[in-house]
């Protein structure tokens, strides 16, 4: 018989008609007359019903299907009369594909912490609260494509290995192929790299940006959604060495139409969450954030408050002026911290906000110098809990303006050689933006861990599975 | 004025109404009247023909619009008496953003070589057939993700820095953050990696299956896509030292669903393309390839024939019997070659072959055992023109015949008890393949080196942009 996927089952309303699924078993309960399997494949949060009759199954036949065990169930779907569901299946076949031995079997019934979780990420996808996860996370994947494929935008592929680091977002992952026990160096006691795979040092790419503006300068808009790394020593709940970011990029737009760009396009993803993903949210907001819908709703309904960083810094100002009290000092130059970032979204406008025109000197070198010679048109999205959402800018158009400024922040004219290009021939108006998409996730499923929304966190002292 | 996108202004025929395009000047041609600009922005192959009229502008304004130029016109829709066009622009404004230097621009509207274009992966995405293949890229990605997504498949991210080589797939290339200038060994004199990020040695991954097998034992049915890496130092027009990878796992199927599941998935993309990348396919056709659109509707038309491996080989003996000459020797146990398999799917079947159940010294531990103790469950899908597209099995369910594989074949238990553990507990029959993307590519785009359908290639000594 074919099989039917448990999410499908659970809609079916044929009473009666013969029926096959297939999955993992969550929990038997029952009495000495009949048993209750709680089954699940993975498909939804949800569980199917199996009632057992043991006029038809020996008690030994199933005293194998313990939590965790694979089974294959035929029989007559049925209107279910216990609470919270709809149908359940009456078995008449039972097969058996493995076992999990409840001595052995790390994922009995009861609760587990996420940090034990953690320890054994390659089975922790079977839990709810990862199945919700992790479905959750394909279905962000899903909004981002079709947001991007809809506005014609280019999904493009930037490089992971690189040879240069011009974004100087933070510390690297080296990449070589040399045997480290036997390494060559030259006349100077400096690493030969000529023998190394790409002849020369190379490293995983912190961002997809520059590589990103090559595309978008020349197919209008495009798009990155691939891995992207950090190698600083973080142990905190919101740092990931690997982790995967989302970099659209358009030409001939300024800074307002990237704004809208970045609203439209972070509430499109999570309204997706709201309509696709409903059962794996109610039950994450249950379990987790009883105000996660709500907060969901928030940045959907509201349209983002746009704003100078020097009006910001003045609102904070005035807050602190009446009495409000910060960690960190406010000052115009120095970066936001996460608590003035939230005071802003949560206290004083109650709405998302968008940040723009930062002190140049807290910002990269590409972005786009302002005519007071003192900030560049940067963007901030911020958001409830969580804070900087999304960072981006218009870019630096103008050839001079740039190498002066690359040259002022040490950046060799010689790594940018190509990124340069860009504005030596046919440069032209541009913008873009980046987003964490483990970001996005914490913010979309209320977790607290960004540990617990990829599916094999790399971490210091961590690369196992 | 709003800016209207090429590829929507060229279906425009409200003639006479104000229009704004922006783009790159393609070519500029004409006489003392009037001047003919062909604009590109990218969302199409297609230019835009704007008509530049003296009596309006100066030659002098005009002078520095040259191939490469960035800029906007707004003019009058109007239809067009040209050939091969329906509509073009009267300009009445013409902004320059930014010009390109004749005399440095590297792109002017004479051909380049293929070679050539190598070299300014920076800017090859501003010509015709890079712009065509980027398309296309964009539009197989999208392929990917709707197939799976329809079928309730989740997206699954599998790390790309893993601390195992379980595939042995291939050469890996190291990622440390240790000071290659100051390695700390231990007593033994190795390298001490209790200092590096991860504290132990890690590399870039060769495939995402593994795990992906840990979330399809969960979820139900995964797919990964991203980038995979090997250390090969292969300089062949096939090879690329990073390349991405489709992977799908599905859990409760066995090889005659995996078979039709690779058949349904690649016809579905090959269709893809047919149906959205019209234009962008015919330029390639005509360009490189004029059996480009032949040789995709043969895939997507065609039922694709299964047989086994041991069958193939008896095919090609008879073949070779009756006067057919193959470079490569023909023998049951060693592994078929590229003339081989275009054999079978060009000359023999005249459709697309999938072979099954290969001798299992050839195939990978993970593969299902059969009954006769010398094949495993392994399936290949082969194309016309590329050979192998498609490469996938069933999976051993059994831990003892898995473990004992693992053994034979010398992979340490120690660094697949995470794997094994999916055996242990709540093991079941499962299947998965894996789809090298730029094969895709290749078979779609019609080009013939894989350098030449990713927009940066990192091949040995290659690591530029």
């Amino acid at each position: 018989m074919e099989r039917t996927i448990i999410k499908d089952a659970l809609k079916r309303t044929d009473f009666g008609e013969k029926i096959n699924v297939k999955g993992w078993v969550r929990t038997r309960r029952g009495n000495k007359n009949v048993s209750f399997i709680a089954l699940n494949d993975g498909s939804t949060i949800h569980n199917i019903q199996v009632v057992v009759d043991f006029n038809n199954f020996s008690e030994e036949e199933l005293k194998t299907i313990t939590t965790g065990a694979a089974i294959s169930v035929s029989g007559v779907l049925a209107e279910s009369v216990g609470q919270g569901q709809n149908v359940e299946i009456q078995a008449t076949e039972i097969e058996i594909y493995g076992t999990a031995d409840p001595e052995k079997y790390p994922l009995q019934k009861k609760g587990h912490t996420l940090e034990y979780l953690r320890e054994i990420a390659h089975l922790r996808p079977r839990t709810n609260t990862f199945g919700a996860v992790f479905r959750i996370r394909h279905n962000m994947a899903m909004a981002i494509h079709t947001f991007f494929h809809e506005r014609g935008f280019f999904y493009f592929h930037t490089p992971i290995i690189t040879g240069s680091d011009c974004e100087g977002a933070g510390q690297m992952f080296q990449v070589t192929t040399q045997n480290l026990c036997n390494l060559k160096t030259d006349e100077n006691g400096a690493i030969d790299f000529s023998h190394d795979f790409f002849g020369a040092p190379t490293a995983l790419t912190v961002s997809g940006q520059l590589e990103g503006e090559l595309g978008a300068m020349a197919l209008g808009a495009i798009y990155t959604f691939g891995p992207t790394f950090r190698a600083e020593n973080s142990n905190t709940p919101r740092h990931l060495a690997e982790f995967w970011m989302i970099e659209p990029e358009v030409a001939f737009i300024e800074i307002a139409e990237n704004m809208q760009l970045a609203q439209d396009f972070v509430q499109f993803c999570v309204n997706w969450a709201l309509e696709n993903c409903k059962d794996d949210i109610d039950f994450l907001a249950k379990m987790y954030d009883n105000e996660l819908i709500e907060r969901l709703k928030f940045v959907v309904e509201n349209d983002f408050v746009r704003l100078t960083y020097t009006e910001g810094i003045e609102i904070l100002k005035n807050a602190i002026a009446k009495g409000k009290k910060f960690e960190f000092p406010v000052d115009w130059g120095a970066d936001l911290q996460s608590e003035h970032e939230r005071y802003l979204v949560e206290e004083h406008f109650k709405k998302p906000v968008i940040l723009t025109d930062y002190p140049k000197e807290i910002k990269s070198f590409y972005m786009k110098q302002n005519d007071d010679g003192k900030t560049v048109r940067a963007m901030d999205v911020l958001f409830p809990k969580i804070g900087e959402i999304i960072g981006g800018s218009q870019r630096e158009e103008d050839l001079e303006k740039l190498t002066r400024r690359a040259k002022e922040m040490n950046i060799p004219e010689k790594d940018i050689w190509w990124y340069l290009d860009t504005r030596r021939f046919g440069t032209a108006p541009h913008a873009g933006f980046g987003l964490g998409f483990e970001r996005l996730m914490l913010f979309v499923t209320g977790m607290q861990n960004i540990r617990d929304v990829i599916p094999f966190p790399r971490t210091p002292k961590n690369a196992e599975f």
